[in-house]
C-alpha cells in the first residue's frame, strides 16, 4: 500500500519556499515568518530570484540551483507561473507540494483550465499536493504553521480538516481560548490532488489526532469518504459540519471552492452511515470535537449537574434533558450524605447546588468524588470554578494593592484544581464544566491545560456532554455489546441500574 | 397610579448597607465594595456594631442612630436578624430594600415561614423589597452595582431580569467580551415581595433600556405577566429564556428560586401571546438581546452577506437560511458594480466574498455602502474584521519590535472602522459581525463599542440577524399595515422588490 501523501506533507524533514520576501506587508512572506519562527525544527530554503537572505535565511535563486530537493514545497506565488514551478520541481526531485495561491477551480472556466495544468504536471513528476485554493496545514506537535494567521496555537489532540482555510487560520484566537489544541489542521482548498478522504485516512491514522473535526462545503468522492470514515469512527470520533445543504449555503459553497453541494438529507443519511456527528455550527463542530479529544465517553447517558449556582445549574439541567441526556434523582442515602455535607441553602438531589461558599475542597474534591463514585451516574457537568477573576477586581476596586492574599488564593485554587483534574482518568468518567469567564481567570485555565474542556455557557458544556453520549452509541452500535452484558450479568459495568 | 418602587431601588439617593465590615473576605464587604468603589455617587452608610469606620466611611451601630432615613437598604445579614432589621428600617422611615441573604422560601417549611414574617413586616410599614435570595442590582448609567462580582462592566441599553443572581454578577465578563452594555440588571430571587412583573413595567418605562432580557424559572403570575409584556412588546423587544420546561430543569428551578415551572408548551403559548421572542439558551438570549438594543431593525428578511473569507461567509449563509432569513440573488447590474470593483477571485452575488485582501476602503465602506443602498436589501451581514491581532504576533514572531508600523495599522484601521459604524444609522438597515478573534483585536473593539454587536462565530450572527427579523414582525403584527402599504403602493419602503 502507498504511504499516504500527508505523511510527508505533515513532516518534512526540509521545506522550499516559494513567494516569501522581506516584505512584511505580503501574504507570501506572512507565511515564511510563521514556518521560520513558529518553533518548525526542519530546513527551510527560501526561492527569490534577487535578494541573498529572505529573513535571514540564505535564499536560492531558483529550484534548480538547489543542491538536493526538498521533502516540500510551498507555493504561494501567482497562478500562471505556476505550471513552470512545479515542472521545476518535479525536475528537482521534491515529490510533495502545498499550493496556497487562488484563482483556480472555483473561479470559472479559465481557472479550471489551469487547475488541469497543476494535475497534468503533478502527474508526470508523481508529485502529490495540496491545494490550490488552501491556507496550508499545521501540525501542532511539531510547530509547523504554514498559514498566514501568526497568533500562538495550542498543540492537542483535535485533527481538523477544512474546505475553508479560515477554519484552520482566523480560528486559532478562538480555539486558544476554548483551551482547544491542534494536533494537524488540513486546508484541503480546491481538492485537484489530494481531497478530502486522503486527509481523513490520514488523520485516522495519526496518534496524536483523538478526535477529527470537518468542515464540508461539499463531498466530491462520497462512496470513498463512506468508506474511509467507517473504518475511523468505530475508534476515533468524527464531528461534522456541512453547510451547503440550504440554497444560500449551495450557492456560497459553489464559488468559494467550486464544491457541487447537496441537499442536507443527503449528507444527513450519509454521515449517518459513517457513524459521523453532524454539529450545525461552528460552535458546536469545535465543543464537541474538543470534549470527545480529552474526556472518556460515559457509559450511559445517566448525568449529575454539580454547581454553585442555582441558574448555571437549572440551565445545564435543562439542556442536557433536551438534547437526550438524564438528569436523575439520587438514591435517598446518597441525597442524606450530601445533605451532611452541605450548607442549609443547598440543594442535593441532583442537580446538586452548594450555593455561593468558598470551600474549595468541596466543590473541587469532596462532591465529585461523591458522585462520580455512584454507579447510577456516567459523568458529570460542573458549574463552580472559582478563582482570581472573583478578587482581581475587587484587590483593586478596595483599594488593597497588596497582592498577597491573591497570591494565595491562586495557590490555593491551583492546588484545588490539580486535584480535580484527575478525577475524569479515576473515575472513567467524563467532566465538562462551563464558566463565563475565560483564561484570564487562573482556575479556568489550570482546568482547561489539565484536560477538561471549560465552556463559556452552561448549554455548550450539556451539548458537548450530550455529543460525547451520541458517540458512545455509535461506538457500540457497531461493536455490539457482548450478550452476558445485554442480559445484565454480574460485570456489566455499562448497565445503568437507574435511581 | 403609584410609582414603581424599583425607581427608587434602581436610583437611589442614599443607601444604608447592612453585612459589610473590613474584612475583605465576607461577601457582604464584597458586595459593599462595589457599591462604594463601582462609580455610585449617592450618599453609603454602613452599619455596623463596633467599627466606626468601614471601608473608610463613617460606620453608624444600628439604623436607628442615622439622622434621617436612606432611599434604600441593602441587607446582606443572616436571615434571621432580618425581619427585626427590616422593622427598624420602617420605624427609621425606610421605605425600599434589597435582602440578598438566602436561605429563605426556596429551602422548605422553615424558610417559608420566615419569609412571611418579612413579607408582613414590610406591609406594616409600606416597605417595598427585592429578595430575597437574590443578587442584587446593577444599574449601568449610575455606576451602581449592589452585586458581589466586582468585574467592571460596560453601560448600555440591555435591561435583564433573572430569577438567577449568577446572570447579573458572573456573566459580567462574558458580557464584556460580548460588548455588551447594561441599562439595568434586576436579580429578582424569591420575589417575596417584588416580582418579575413589577420589573417588567420598570424596564418597560426606563428610557436607558432598549431590549428587555429575562431568565425565568418560572412565572407566578401569568396572566399580569402577559399583560405586562403585551404592553412593552409593540415598542420595546423582549427576549426570555426559560428552563423550566423539562423535567430535570423543573426539578433544579424548584430547589433554586422554589418556582413551580410548567412544561414548554405552556410557556411557548405565553411567550407567543406576549410578543417575546424565546432563546434556547443563554448565548441566544444575550446574542439576541444585544443586536435587538443596538440595531435598527430589517424591513424585510432579505439579507447580504459581506465576507473577506469564503467559508465563514458560506457558514453565515446557511444559518440565516435555517432560521428563515433569505440570501436572495443581486440583480445582474449589482453583480457587474461588485465585479468590477472587487479581485478576479471574488465572489459577487450574494455572498460577495472579497477574499483576503488589505484594502480596507472596499471592504469598510464601497461594498457595504453599495449592498446597503439596494432596495433589495434589508439588512447585511459581515465577516470581515481586519485590525492588529493579525499583525501583533507576526511582528514579534519575525522579530521586528519597531512599533511605528503597527502603530500605523491601528490608526488607519479605527478610521475605517470609525466610518463603517456609522452605516446602520445612514441605511437604516442592521449590520451583524462576526469575528473569531475578540477585543484584543483593536478593530472588533472598535466597531462593538460603535453600537455593532461582533459575535465569535458566524452562525451566532446569523442568528441574532434572525431575532431581529422575528421581533419586526411581532411589532408590525401588533401595528398592522396600512392597506396602502398592504397593495404596494407608491410609499410602501417597507416592500421587498426582490432580485
Amino acid at each position: 500500500m502507498k504511504a499516504n501523501p500527508l505523511q510527508t506533507i505533515m513532516n518534512p524533514e526540509s521545506i522550499v519556499y516559494l513567494g516569501g520576501s522581506n516584505d512584511l506587508q505580503t501574504m507570501g512572506t506572512a507565511q515564511l515568518i510563521n514556518i521560520v519562527k513558529g518553533g518548525y525544527k526542519g530546513k527551510i530554503y527560501p526561492i527569490h530570484r534577487k535578494e541573498k537572505t529572505v529573513l535571514g535565511l540564505t535564499a536560492y535563486r531558483n529550484i534548480t540551483s538547489m543542491d538536493k530537493p526538498a521533502d516540500l514545497a510551498v507555493i504561494v506565488i501567482p497562478g500562471k507561473a505556476i505550471p513552470g514551478v512545479l515542472e521545476e520541481c518535479g525536475k528537482a526531485g521534491i515529490r510533495h507540494a502545498i499550493i496556497i495561491t487562488a484563482g483556480y477551480g472555483e473561479i470559472g472556466r479559465e481557472g479550471k483550465r489551469l487547475q488541469q495544468e497543476l494535475i497534468d504536471v503533478a502527474h508526470k513528476y508523481d508529485i502529490r499536493f495540496l491545494g490550490p485554493n488552501c491556507m496550508g496545514i499545521v501540525n501542532g506537535p511539531i510547530g509547523l504553521n504554514t498559514t498566514w494567521f501568526p497568533t500562538k496555537y495550542r498543540a492537542g489532540h483535535v485533527g481538523i480538516i477544512s474546505q475553508s482555510g479560515s477554519y484552520v487560520t482566523q480560528t486559532l484566537t478562538y480555539f486558544e481560548k476554548l483551551g482547544l489544541g491542534i494536533s494537524q489542521a488540513i486546508s484541503v482548498g480546491n481538492q485537484a490532488d489530494i481531497d478530502m478522504v486522503d486527509c481523513l485516512a490520514y488523520l485516522g491514522e495519526d496518534d496524536q489526532t483523538r478526535s477529527i473535526a470537518l468542515y464540508i462545503e461539499g463531498i466530491k468522492k462520497p462512496a470513498a469518504f463512506l468508506k474511509t470514515a467507517r473504518k475511523i469512527t468505530p475508534q476515533k470520533p468524527i464531528v461534522a459540519m456541512y453547510v451547503g445543504g440550504t440554497e444560500a449555503g449551495a450557492r456560497a459553497c459553489a464559488s468559494h471552492t467550486g464544491s457541487m453541494a447537496g441537499p442536507n438529507k443527503l449528507y444527513d443519511g450519509l454521515f449517518h452511515q459513517a457513524g459521523i456527528l453532524r454539529a450545525r455550527n461552528i460552535t458546536d463542530l469545535f465543543d464537541w470535537s474538543l470534549a470527545l479529544a480529552q474526556q472518556p465517553l460515559p457509559k450511559g447517558n445517566n448525568i449529575a449537574v454539580l454547581t454553585n449556582s442555582g441558574g448555571p445549574g437549572s440551565s445545564m439541567a435543562d439542556e442536557a434533558d433536551n438534547y437526550g441526556l438524564k438528569i436523575p434523582l439520587f438514591a435517598p442515602d446518597t441525597q442524606e450524605k450530601i445533605k451532611a455535607m452541605t450548607p442549609f441553602t443547598a440543594a442535593y438531589v441532583n442537580p446538586v447546588d452548594v450555593t455561593m461558599n468558598y470551600d474549595l475542597d468541596l466543590i473541587y474534591k469532596k462532591l465529585p468524588e461523591l458522585i462520580l463514585n455512584l454507579r447510577q451516574i456516567d459523568g458529570m457537568l460542573f458549574y463552580g470554578i472559582f478563582g482570581t477573576i472573583h478578587f482581581q477586581d475587587k484587590m483593586t476596586l478596595a483599594g488593597n494593592h497588596s497582592d498577597t492574599p491573591l497570591d494565595l488564593l491562586e495557590k490555593t485554587t491551583e492546588k484545588a484544581c490539580n486535584e480535580f483534574i484527575k478525577l475524569p482518568e479515576k473515575f472513567k468518567k467524563p467532566i465538562l464544566c462551563a464558566c463565563f469567564s475565560g483564561r484570564e481567570d487562573n482556575s479556568v485555565a489550570r482546568i482547561q491545560d489539565g484536560g477538561i474542556p471549560v465552556y463559556p455557557t452552561p448549554g455548550r458544556a450539556a451539548r458537548a456532554m450530550a455529543a460525547l453520549w451520541e458517540y458512545k452509541k455509535i461506538k457500540g452500535h457497531r461493536f455490539p455489546r457482548s450478550p452476558s452484558r445485554k442480559t445484565g450479568s454480574p460485570g456489566d459495568d455499562a448497565g445503568n441500574t437507574g435511581p
